[in-house]
């Protein structure tokens, strides 16, 4: 799916958050220590065919705004100002984008829908400059009423015939331009519907697309748990786990990986990072670091090195898990004492870079069966860690 | 609020989730080990002046309900079989609450509708007393457009008139069951909207009522995200620190108390839950046991004991943690192990019986400064332990 046109984006998010009750506006309440603008941006940056994408803020978050760009190296974004209604913002988008080489298709999306994915931008955008306007629907969840002006049921609508028109949508540039030309002052005020500009004002039917559920608006205080809880099942589909050279490496991976599997994660086994295994480096989100001998952090502390000098937790907490595979002796108070305040250490600075780093500590099984059951108690720690992703319990050692 | 009439529940239960993507029906999909069915019917016991919650399930699930309903002790539930369509599921419920001397008001609801409050209740009963018929809106969150066959905008509806129809729904009986008797095959077969046939066969025009955005109906996968959230966020709120006899009990409520209210969580303490203090064990979700002398699980065993002889845990899972606060020596090599190995033991059991027991071990500060430092860091693994909940950390010994 490659577009052979100009496509760039427009992303109003002068919102206010009124209806999560939260003083934060939406777009920038944060989620694993980013804000979902950065998310929904992301989503847009992925799309090589994308040019720029003009984020539309209040005068008053641009600060802010160009802030979040710089921290998280966002690359085709530009900052436009917005204006007293939806509708003016979009407007003032439109219109930054046409100083710049005016692009054959506009998409204009919404700074609170993070999960827009690239198949339906090609659709859309493919709808667009074909039809002139193309916007995603869903589905109506529940019935529409109309009411009278007293509170009481007028009628129902028969929900077949409606459909609930979503985000996103686009533009042929041409048409949202000669719409926002014409188009009254009442309806820069009032109106929220750019597909019902393109047809009244350019007589442009929008073709309309169905979306996936994904598509949704984040709008209430239960929403920014669903985002959340969606944000972080996608970084712990699956871990790396690191063997080093030890003996004991192979055993433990081979059980590892059943127990993992069991819980719906994929495992990958690798000695070390080196070499073409640095592409899993790229590609996960949490890495499990073994080692055998006492007190050895050297591996874990290699690991961490590389990971701030790649920016790996730039967008995303990455989790970093010391598994300690003991001999049968308990280690002696001591030596236990400086292992607990060298991984709190550890854990104390790699949290300052976005790193999660957590212990894990197995006495070395003796028979298979005690293997078996060992490596299912350290993928349930481990998935434990990694899906709750919480910071408050980094530099702990857990016993499997 | 006090209703002083009869008042009955027919809550559909039939759904097959298809929109969730998952196997199990969403009404039997479980939320912290408990099925969102029972949810639903709790919220309705809780309500003193409603009399019976008939539950209308497919024939295939009528054992599976029961199971729930005997497991979780709810009282005032009937279960019914269902028909093939929603209103035919319907209208088994309604005819069933007939048999049994029929109440003045029945209340239509959705089983995975959990969150309905009785305030909301109050006012659909009464209105529907009144007027009849009466039912939930809420704001329409996106525009609302009609379609050409072929897939084209024709037109979008003015936001402004229209809302979105929810539950619960209130019915006069007379009223409910004259639209049953009248309706045709086909409002049987494709109808949605009990409002529409209480208008079309009674010429009763539905009293509409604003709705909280709590009554949202959980209908795809994101949804099972926000519940959860919502009902874990709804027994994190507060914990209750049982200091025993200790003298360093005092000083660290007094730090303690200070360091959840910066978390936003209440902390109530006392010396135990003797007398008056049981009321703390019957309203409380959480509990930290707090004790001094080594290897001391006597105080956690015996709020164990109570917590289970009350049946504390049947609609919840209980956290309990046992925060030890230790002289400045580390514990011996065997003494920790005995100390780690107790407390998973301990944790084991309790994990039968729905409770969740966790560790944190914490060295006495020597001054304020310290203290206060420390009861952060308690307070940070405890709101972290509660608001997560995750069963497969139990039994572990954090280090605050
Ligand atoms: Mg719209
Ligand atoms: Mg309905």
């Amino acid at each position: 799916h490659y577009v052979d046109f100009p496509v760039s984006v427009v992303l109003p998010a002068g919102g206010t958050g009124e209806r999560t009750g939260l003083q934060t506006p939406k777009q920038f309440c944060c989620f694993l220590g980013r804000p979902l603008i950065s998310y929904t941006i992301e989503s847009f940056e992925r799309v090589l065919w994308i040019q720029t994408v003009v984020v539309v803020v209040a005068k008053e978050n641009i600060g802010l705004m160009t802030d979040i760009i710089q921290r998280f190296q966002h690359k085709k974004v530009r900052v436009v100002a917005g204006g007293s209604t939806r509708h003016r913002s979009i407007c003032n988008g439109v219109m930054a984008l046409g100083e710049e080489g005016k692009p054959k298709v506009v998409i204009i999306h919404d700074a609170v829908r993070p999960f827009v994915d690239e198949n339906l931008l090609y659709q859309i955008a493919v709808a667009a400059k074909e039809q002139g306007a193309a916007g995603a629907i869903r589905p109506l969840v529940s019935t529409v009423i109309a009411t009278t002006s007293e509170g009481y049921l007028d009628h129902s609508l028969e929900r077949a015939k409606y459909r609930a028109s979503e985000m996103p949508q686009g533009f042929r540039y041409d048409v949202i331009h000669q719409a926002y030309q014409r188009c009254t002052e009442s309806d820069f005020e009032f109106g929220t519907e750019c597909l019902h500009l393109a047809l009244q004002y350019c007589g442009t039917n929008a073709k309309l697309i169905d979306g996936p559920p994904s598509l949704w608006k984040v709008t209430y205080k239960r929403d920014l748990a669903a985002a959340e809880s969606i944000i972080k099942e996608t970084l712990s589909q699956s871990a790396c786990l690191i063997t080093g050279r030890w003996e004991a490496g192979v055993t433990l991976a081979n059980v590892l990986q059943k127990a993992f599997g069991a819980l719906d994660m994929e495992l990958n086994v690798m000695p070390d990072l080196m070499g073409d295994n640095i592409r899993y480096l790229l590609r996960d989100w949490n890495f499990i670091q073994l080692s055998v001998s006492h007190s050895c952090f050297s591996e874990v502390e290699a690991l961490l090195v590389v990971l701030k000098s790649e920016k790996r937790a730039l967008l995303h907490p990455v989790v970093v898990i010391s598994l300690h595979l003991s001999s049968t002796e308990e280690p002696s108070t001591s030596r236990r004492a400086e292992e607990s305040a060298a991984l709190m250490g550890l854990a104390s600075t790699a949290k300052l870079q976005n790193i999660l780093l957590y212990g894990i500590r197995l006495h070395q099984p003796g028979d298979t069966e005690q293997w078996e059951r060992s490596a299912l108690r350290v993928a349930e720690i481990a998935s434990a860690l990694i899906g709750d992703r919480n910071p408050a319990l980094v530099g702990q050692l857990l016993q499997a």
